[in-house]
């Protein structure tokens, strides 16, 4: 087989679905479109496409760096946080080398370590939580990369500040630590991670964002890690020389502006949390509380078959089977109107 | 160190400068800007970039697919050629193999090569051109991987379609060999390799083309590879699941129907090449001959020196110390006044 060992077992990516006619609230994509700031800014640059972008993304990560109170030094930008978790992967992983990442999470950190070679050890969600004790207990003199997505896509659920903090302490100096957090900007827990003090604390640890979904740029790819100087610096050592192309590098630097996009883009995924929390009570159906603008559920009947029912009706919703739970779906938070839609549909079929 | 063995002696890629107030023909950028077409395609899509990108690029490669007369499972697009060198060396490259590639060439190949742990051995050119009996010479059991650039990036010398052929049928069957022109847009070689003849023969060749060139989309990063169902299944496995943003498969697919900006872009090179040729031969100086948008010289001088006496008037042109050439420079055609401006300047310094 023209594959080489590692990669022969790997499951093809399981992207939302898109349908005509059909409402897609499948990606966890911002309801609201994508941020006006960042369109305008792209409009700004076209005609200057024929040029090669700046490889090393300087505006973009000084904008970055500025916003954190970092150094450009101290955060690198990335096609994509798909593409951040396969560079750590490939300055860092060598043979023998182990990769450590829960269940039930996102499927990319699996697939950036076996590209790179690694073995995969996995530890199961507790209670839809990240187990991090159990995490704590793999660890390994192999282990290199521990992979952590928090709140936790599909579950939305998360881990705080002190857990992740004691947790950060106990590893040995020897792992990476890779915090994909994606959704933070939908979060409204207090005790949620202060992800930069522990950068600052944490040498081995690497915190990755994205522009995907609050500044609804999911289509230009981009997505930022930050970290201390000497972990970003060997990262970027394995990126190609013009990974972030030219719009997204002034789209992403337009759309950190856009605060009033970020402000109504969060606003409408807290309402629409309430409103989902006090629908899904009212129905008896159990959930996943959620710091994601995202929600995860189950009616006890197999994931693919509601996908189905619900896509019958109109909606597109994932079913979380390809994340290995085939009994829960995910639910992008949309409108209010979509959202009354989705319960609709769910009081119907529970009455079925 | 906290970076993997077969990293540690990567020069960071060296790509060409800009400054405000000079001419950048340093990238071999398209002189005449971006595809028209293509702008008009990205500007008529921008509304929905908060959606992911179609993970498959299925309709970019459809539209390569039709042109080329082959089936969209024959092709795969990348993030920049750049990407599908990596894409290929991750799906093959095991611990132990070897990867082949000529001296003085294109440097990501070397990259993606060590990127995925393999020992990288190299042949020099032979006056200036790759040197295939060289290359045949050394494949061992071990290699995996064997890059050619035709025309050669940065000398714009060719090989022949009898020379490849010959090359390929003799290899042994064990090496996939990734064949870049990026250039090929712009060859007027009559025996120039006839690559799609080559991929129905050799289940092992990988053809690369770009969008960066001809099109005018380098800030964009565009590249695809065309090759036999198999070979493209398998570097497939190893791509993230969104490597080409919605904005680039918009403008790929509309640039393929530019052909009024394809021809213009042709007609101006192959114009200024011919300008160059006779400013060059009155001038005595030393080039060599091309096929691509480019054109290689020296003065005998240290190229670095000569880079900053044509950067002080006005023009940035390219050192290739970075290519391992230090006598050289590379200039990219141009606009009738730029090339004119380029041999005045040579002038001026031959007679110093």
């Amino acid at each position: 087989m023209l594959l080489k060992a590692s990669l022969r077992d790997i499951t093809p990516y399981s992207a939302g679905k898109s349908f005509p006619d059909k409402v897609k609230l499948s990606s966890n994509e911002n309801p609201l479109g994508p941020s006006p700031g960042a369109v305008k800014a792209i409009e700004a640059v076209l005609g200057g496409l024929h040029r090669y972008p700046d490889g090393a993304s300087t505006m973009l990560r000084d904008k970055i760096a500025n916003i954190h109170g970092l150094t450009r030094e101290e955060v690198a930008v990335g096609n994509g946080s798909d593409e951040l978790f396969a560079l750590i992967c490939g300055a860092l992983l060598d043979t023998g080398d182990l990769g450590l990442i829960s269940e039930n999470t996102f499927s990319e950190y699996r697939f950036s370590l076996k590209l790179f070679g690694a073995t995969v050890e996995s530890c199961p969600l507790k209670e839809g939580c990240y187990d991090l004790r159990g995490l704590a207990a793999k660890v390994k003199a192999e282990t290199k990369i521990l992979f952590l997505c928090n709140p936790n896509n599909p579950t939305g659920t998360y881990f705080n500040h002190r857990e992740l903090d004691n947790f950060l302490s106990a590893l040995p100096s020897h792992v990476v630590v890779v915090l994909d957090e994606a959704y933070q900007d939908y979060v409204d827990a207090p005790d949620y991670p202060r992800a930069l003090e522990l950068i600052k604390k944490y040498p081995r640890l690497m915190v990755t964002r994205t522009f995907s979904k609050i500044y609804g740029l999911a289509g230009l790819r981009i997505g930022y890690a930050l970290g201390q100087e000497e972990l970003i610096r060997s990262m970027l050592t394995a990126k190609q020389a013009f990974n972030v192309n030219l719009l997204s590098q002034a789209a992403g630097a337009a759309a950190l502006d856009d605060q009033q996009f970020h402000n109504s883009s969060r606003e409408m995924t807290l309402e629409g949390k309430k409103q989902l929390y006090k629908g899904l009570d009212d129905l008896a159906i159990q959930y996943y509380p959620t710091q994601s603008n995202f929600i995860c559920l189950s009616l006890g009947i197999p994931a693919e078959e509601l996908y189905q029912q619900i896509l019958d009706r109109g909606l597109i919703i994932r079913s979380l089977k390809s994340f290995g739970m085939d009994r829960h779906i995910r639910y992008t938070i949309s409108s209010k109107e979509d959202n009354q839609r989705f319960l609709d549909i769910l009081k119907e079929l529970k009455s079925c």
